[in-house]
């Protein structure tokens, strides 16, 4: 006799919906999956319903992603009375529609970066999501890098003081996916559907870490935009998320930047810099930032996305040193949850970490980090990089960012 | 009107079993969840069942780790019909007497290192495995680190002949969390239970790489154990596994290794080198392999898992050095299922990697490696350690393992 | 009886005297002394003289550093007949007097960077060099960076077109002598004598190895300047260069940048981002460039100053990497003249093989280089920097470098 | 009318002799020139005889050396009355017989190392120095690393009771140079000039390093010595220091060891590993070191000889890590006679500091350091691993080194 006790399910799930299945989706999925497994949640997250536009790939998707079951209306998914949350990971140009309706139906809200392709729309979201809030309905945007547990940790140094008044921020977003000019011409290479190139697919990302980490805000960019491969392959009819008509061999025209350079001043004084670009040869996806303050410093690579170093500044010049911290540890950020000390996280983690703060702050009534109006101000300093960069690179005060 | 389509449930399940359910037990936990989803298996594991001793904090390991029923009589999951594999995540010392008795009864077996306490439990484990795999039931030793991408690709360098004849083996494995001399008494430090302590636990996970990487065998070693604290304060009445009668407070004597270091030969004349230690200050979870061949060398350390370095002795000296891959391209083992270029995973991920390998390895009728055998070619080198430690670090032979 | 052969003086000395001897005197001096003992020059240098203002302080430079004599008039070495070399270790705001002065008189001139603090001083000082040029009379300026075994092995890979079309320079010189806001207004601080802050001390540096390196030009820049502390308290009486009036205590104002950040584009098409200040807390002298082409790229960072990273693109991707090469081979440019492989050379090294450089040169009879030409183009960079930075970071085209 | 003071010649010289002249030769002739530039000796080195047994080679190295004088003998050197210091750059055979003459002559000795080739020529040497230091006359052995600025840092943490008591010491020193079968039989591969192979030439600094840093001795040793090729071409006439007779071609045989790896205790408890190698593809001069203590911990390669890394046990666990001291500042060892802070050093400088260090220590009247009775403990440690590795690896006690 099988003496076995079978578990009951659990008692207050929390109904997702996810809009988009490719890579970002796959990711979501397996934080989806994951974070109550390794976080104390208050309710367990239940994967309802997947949608895409292709009913086949939409089914397989589902199927490996382990969503209860799938649709190709995005419409149906907001309109679902059994939906709590839904998932936003479709291309930036599709964002503004969605989470408005979802906002407007009472979902809440987790939106891919970047928040939209322009910032008008970003405008948009930002209102409908703060009148959404008023009534205990969220709206997040996920910049996962947030979540790496050693950002999480420099976030925290600079909060209680310990790099004192800061003076530089430094970073850059590098790969290198387009130096081949035979790489084709996808739907992030062309502005109508992407926004941007570099700039706001990993710009943003950049642009985000170094406000979230000071805490500042960025008030004046000067920045340019560069374009080295302005033609490339068309892709043999591949189906792109927007009604593309571009079906043809032949070649097409890249509509978006190669490679973002910028600089700013932020609203405290500090001097920062930023590089994104595609054509970082060797470079897969590397993250680097740094922040000096007149206290100390702080590196971090996301290539060792585990390690953060760190300067303290008020150390006699004989002992100072950046100091390599293995943030692996239970005091660390997130750490707690998973594994010993030295036993590291990987990419897929900032996903899960990101969720699990989701479900945390919707459970508990709360604003989720980062905000709309974050996503906003992220989308102003891009403009704001756009404009200059039209310019001639002259100064653009960033909209909003009062200085 | 609701249109979506809800999934049936895969058609060919894989039921599994697990017996422990602590730190082990929740990596592989993880692996049993997640396998499938990024790896095409031909049969979707599922998590029938979990074996613990304590019914709440069984039952309550079940539901966070998403077994869908809970036991406290591992007799009854090897008795059971409904299962098809039994993973054992238990102390060393339960391995023999679980692991036979899955086997006898048809199921396949994944048994954590190291496969035994001693060296006959684990030849009668080998001895059972290689009769069970007579009749297509199949049995593998957890030696998780040799899922590590760059690990697989090392070894793939060295079946290809990229480094020429191995001259040196140099590994490591250090870790700190036995530096305090207050740290309790707990099993691992209890040789009754742990059968060693810092040569068993890592020093095997050094010994199984060494081989595993080189494709050769250690037939002789000079060894030495340490322990540098020998009292310890007793638990204050932690359940261990096996019946433990202390309970009281006091101080306990630590019957295992602190340290283990040993150099060896193997069979095709190269020089290794070992060190396993717990009271390496500062070093969490540090794991360094380093081969010179004739023709190349590389080298590895956990700490930085994504990548391998490696060195082209044919290159001519002034182009020469270390390359540092960043094995996160698709080409590389195992990461063509997760993501692009430059987005690293984490410790779980060897565990993911196992037990998607064993689940392709059984549905498939071949043998899963390591095999128990691979398991007890390790702990033949440990006794020779320990061996070798007691007579004065003489060269001891490794037994079976013919020079 | 002794029979010790005595050895006769050298038959062809090089004849110098060194203007000024603080920190970049004594580098020289160490260089002046050392190139022919691992070099095989094929005229010795002879430390004839060296010139301070202080009577008492240049006696005793001349002592230590090993010059046979001393001046306090640098006019007085300039005319005397038996002086081959001028070598100018002054700051820049005495390089034009002192070098037109050195090279009408017919001496070889070698100029510590940056050749002038104006552009309209270093344009003097070119054509007075192109002149004496004409008449074998070099003139060089003492970008010692470029000496660098590492740095002279990146130029070589470039010119033989490893990295391809050059996309990206990525520089940066970081110090941070100056975070805290008591350090005192010493004479680097002073427009009138310094010229420019960090943008001229060592901005200049990471602008001519931009340019050495890929062999291109920058053609447009857009920049800023920060003085995050603008009063500084003077310092007790210190003597300086010039006639300096402030003697008093008390405070005055930073008339120069503490931190400069650009990026400009080249005659090539590259996209270029430099930054240099004195506020980077925990980097003392830390110089990063990297260049990343079409085929390859490259990183460096004088904090390893033996070591080179290069990125071979053509590599298939699960083999691609950077490469770590130590660059201590024989066969590494330089490196023949000092130790066995893996004995690395120090920050001195760049001066004495600017020397042995320089006398090779001017022995031969060819143009050293950098040229003042070189030390021009750089100089008209800083110009542009300082233009744009005025002009709210607008593109500013860099004078001479035609588009 | 000329005015510049020519400087008259250094009150008080200190008259060295050096025998050989070789790769050490250049080092220690640089270091002799150069060590009274930057640090302030009380009497300043003249560099007046130098020892070969070649006429013309020992002609064009005192020219190119910067000797004033030759000769080939080196009991001419000893028996000079005009020579205070007698500097020994032979190979080790040669050591006893020419150091014990200097010392009886009553001449300063410094001696490279290893002190000699065997332990009754070491224990000679000791004897004799002990004697000769009663009347003031002192002798040294030169373990150049002992000064790297990050070495002698790491002495002052472990003085200072910062890593608390060591429980670890690891030690590796490998090279590559004997890879390739077709390098020649140099007489560093002959036990009748060489004494040892990879024990004595690297793996005695090693030893030296661990006791040295930690002040501990090592009491018994168990190791094992290998030599992959036994075989290899005869060099072409070469001429070597003592009586070589083979001139021929043809093939001659490998009578050292080509790699050496053992473990030993130390006096206090420590656990130490040692592995010293030519034969480690890819590592050129790789010398690491690591000490882990109850306390606190340390790190050090020479390919980055300008760092050390530091881990402080007592930092709070989420601010611990290694620290990475960049040793380049006035306050470090030797540094503040040196460059600005992050302007590092290289190879060469061990020995300016070793010649400083001596020079200071004989002026002084006092003992210089290592003594040739560290020479001897170094020397009887590498007899320990000789004895245990034709002994079965067997523990074997240190002589001398009661435990």
């Amino acid at each position: 006799m099988v003496t076995s006790k079978r578990l009951s399910s659990p008692s207050r799930p929390l109904a997702v919906g996810m809009i988009g299945y490719a890579s970002m989706g796959a990711a979501h999925s397996q934080a989806w999956r994951t974070a109550h497994r390794f976080f104390d949640l208050p309710v367990v997250p239940e994967m309802r319903v997947v949608c895409g536009r292709t009913p086949g790939a939409t089914a397989d998707a589902a199927h490996k992603l382990g969503w209860q079951s799938w649709v190709t209306s995005w419409q149906e998914v907001v309109g679902r009375d059994d939906i709590d949350v839904v998932d936003i990971c479709t291309p930036g140009g599709s964002h503004l529609e969605i989470a408005v309706a979802a906002l407007e139906a009472g979902k809440h809200v987790l939106c891919e970066k970047p928040l939209a392709n322009t910032v008008p729309d970003a405008e948009a979201m930002a209102v409908v999501a703060a009148r959404a809030a008023e009534v205990g309905v969220w709206a997040s945007v996920g910049f996962n890098y947030r979540r790496v547990p050693a950002i999480a940790l420099a976030r925290q140094l600079i909060e209680a003081g310990r790099l004192g008044r800061v003076r530089h921020i430094r970073a850059q977003y590098l790969q290198d996916w387009l130096v081949d000019p035979d790489y084709p011409l996808v739907w992030r290479l062309r502005k109508d559907e992407a926004g941007s190139g570099a700039l706001g697919d990993i710009g943003s990302h950049i642009v985000d870490l170094a406000q979230f980490l000071t805490g500042q805000h960025l008030v004046q960019i000067s920045g340019a935009l560069d374009t080295f491969v302005t033609q490339r392959p068309l892709p043999h009819g591949s189906p792109t998320w927007t009604d593309g008509s571009e079906g043809s061999d032949g070649m097409g025209e890249v509509t978006v930047d190669d490679a973002a350079v910028f600089f700013g001043r932020t609203d405290e004084g500090a001097l920062a810099t930023f590089e994104a670009s595609r054509f970082a040869t060797g470079r897969k996806n590397s993250i680097r930032i740094e922040v000096n303050g007149s206290r100390g410093s702080f590196w971090f690579d996301f290539e060792s996305m585990n390690e953060l170093h760190v300067y303290d500044g008020t150390v006699p010049a004989a002992q100072a040193g950046f100091r390599r911290i293995l943030v692996t540890e239970a005091e660390h950020p997130y750490i707690g949850s998973w594994w010993p000390p030295g036993h590291g996280l990987g990419y897929e983690h900032t996903f899960t970490h990101e969720i699990a703060d989701f479900v945390l702050d919707v459970s508990a009534g709360r604003q989720p980090s980062p905000s709309f109006a974050d996503g906003l101000a992220v989308q102003r300093v891009l403009a704001a990089v756009e404009t200059s960069s039209r310019n001639a690179s002259r100064w653009t005060p960033v909209q909003g960012a009062g200085a």
